[in-house]
């Protein structure tokens, strides 16, 4: 008989499910990822529907002169979820993602965590998802062609969550550096998208039903001129994200109908921090819901002008849980002290001491 | 030759240390809990006279009927830090934990975590070396004996900084459970400290030169009363930490010097709440940088009105990243992405791909 090194080891209580990277992507491989991009469409469409009875907050951003560290809670009263997400632009010149993120879900009734997870990857496939959801209500019907200005870590999931919610089935991609489209192209070689490389912005857009930007500078960029915006356009705006970070002229904000996730982080972060605090703007949810009208007619311009919110990462949270309990993909982590008397603390670590 | 299941193991880049709940009570059984103790006061104490160079902002609570959950983030420009933490008084019924936690502590320059460990055990080692912190510089000099009144999961942790850093040598327990201190004294059965139980409050505080109250019920409690508390005495409040939730009675606040670790947190949620907003209180960081004075002589009353603050959290994880360096005890977690080209996330996930 072995004398183990602790008196007493963790019980369930004490052990929370955690999914790191790898597992991340043999749930991915193993659900299949069109279908994961579908499933968490879904999830996250399901919130937007109760949206009001989320306790909301804009984010609790840490910024520094290189970027930036933000919590993101939300809670449900059921469930409470957060993410912890930098921003750091510089970071790939240094091999480093611009974007890490991880996330939690606890039980509000006792405060236990009750997963613990990477999610920069699961980030990148609920952004993804996110703007096929609000795609599916603001793009126009039977869209099949989308251009995807900016070719980075993020393109490939915005493609690929267009094509398994609205079936898009034409690619059009624009990026200032070529080498990144041609990755983005070679990663989508096997899909059966029809992909074509253009040399310019305006060449991309053309005959696009949704123009979908997301590119990384830092500073009011223009992205999209008012001249390359044709009437009937749905615009997915994904890489305005923080203050002094756009990609539009104002000149299209001025004549398009826009869609934004939580008007008080938005004004601050979005594309319409480019107006006046008091420039009308539609919540997503509320066109999920039914409270409000999407899409008016073909001529229209939509914009969603997404900078990504709490209940997103809350939706992808509660659909890892429920997944990761099918895959058993997971490793438990001794993350919480649980001593057999709540009150003895000590004792536990006392019973812990190496024997003699 | 085996063929891994994903294309590239994860690089250093993408692993973070965590130190779990074993590991913990590892550290502190190697390098002694004492010394541990020693060294956190050193920690925060080091933290609390730099305590301008913080970004500080009160905690994030999320609360429910039953209990609350709150993130406390901090940054000194360098490292940023926060910690979960939930409190749940009636969990302790159901043989769950009133409070839990976990922390993470990151590079600034970067956004990268470089440290998440469990901070259950790590909380009561901080607070139990804050109070100690605050008794050098506020009880009576040559203080021997303390009053420990509530003698919960955090009592031991008290008693033992108190010793460990001021030297006391006499122990007065006092908990409105009698089962409370059998189990405090027991457990503390061989330290060389002179311990005695109670069969009231008024006999605890006898001789005592230091009193430290840490209850737990979630109500205005008069733990103390002003005829139990004599001149010259210094208290340390530790369970009055939110709103509703006080344990000193009104009057001895009144004829107390007040010491507080973060004005803007303590008015809301410490003993003060019962206080007019304008009460004057001195910053416990003020005295220990000697912007400020303590206690000013033998007769005053101090109070240290603890209710825990995010930089002491910080400072843990600090010395804990110290300390992990050393010690090897932690477990590299996979927790983030880290493509071979940070711009190609979707082809780390392709090439993880199962082989056919």
């Amino acid at each position: 008989m072995t004398i183990p090194t602790t008196a007493t080891p963790p019980s369930d209580k004490a052990l929370v499910p955690f999914v790191s990277v790898d597992h991340m992507m043999q749930i991915v491989h193993q659900i299949g990822l069109a279908q994961v991009l579908r499933d968490l469409t879904r999830y996250i469409e399901d919130d937007f529907k109760r949206w009001p009875s989320f306790d909301k907050t804009p984010r609790v951003a840490s910024h520094s002169d290189v970027g930036v560290i933000e919590l993101m809670p939300t809670s449900d009263g059921e469930s409470y979820g957060f993410k912890y997400v930098n921003g750091h632009p510089r970071n790939t010149a240094d091999g480093l993602q611009t974007v890490t993120a991880f996330g939690l879900l606890a039980d509000v009734a006792t405060g236990y965590p009750v997963l613990l997870s990477e999610m920069t990857l699961l980030t990148a496939l609920r952004t993804a998802a996110t703007s096929a959801l609000a795609a599916r209500y603001l793009a126009p019907k039977g869209s099949t062609c989308m251009a995807m200005i900016g070719n980075g870590a993020q393109s490939e999931f915005q493609i690929l969550a267009m094509q398994a919610v609205l079936g898009i089935t034409h690619i059009r991609l624009y990026d200032t550096d070529p080498e990144s489209s041609r990755k983005c192209a070679e990663n989508l070689a096997q899909s059966t998208l029809n992909i074509r490389i253009c040399d310019t912005p305006q060449d991309a857009v053309q005959g696009a039903q949704i123009i979908t930007t997301c590119t990384a500078d830092k500073r009011n960029a223009r992205v999209l001129t008012d001249n390359m915006v044709g009437s009937g356009v749905h615009i997915n705006a994904i890489g305005g994200d923080c203050p002094g970070k756009t990609e539009l002229a104002a000149d299209i904000l001025h004549r398009s109908e826009i869609f934004v996730e939580y008007p008080e982080q938005t004004r601050i972060e979005g594309e319409i921090q480019q107006l006046t605090p008091d420039h009308p703007v539609t919540e997503l949810w509320q066109v999920i819901s039914g409270a409000a009208t999407g899409r008016q007619n073909d001529r229209h311009v939509t914009l969603f002008d997404s900078v990504g919110f709490a209940i997103e990462d809350f939706s992808a949270l509660r659909y890892l849980r429920d997944v990761v309990a099918q895959t058993g993909l997971f490793l438990p982590l001794d993350m919480l002290a649980d001593p057999d008397d709540p009150k003895d603390l000590y004792g536990m670590l006392k019973r812990a001491a190496p024997k003699p």
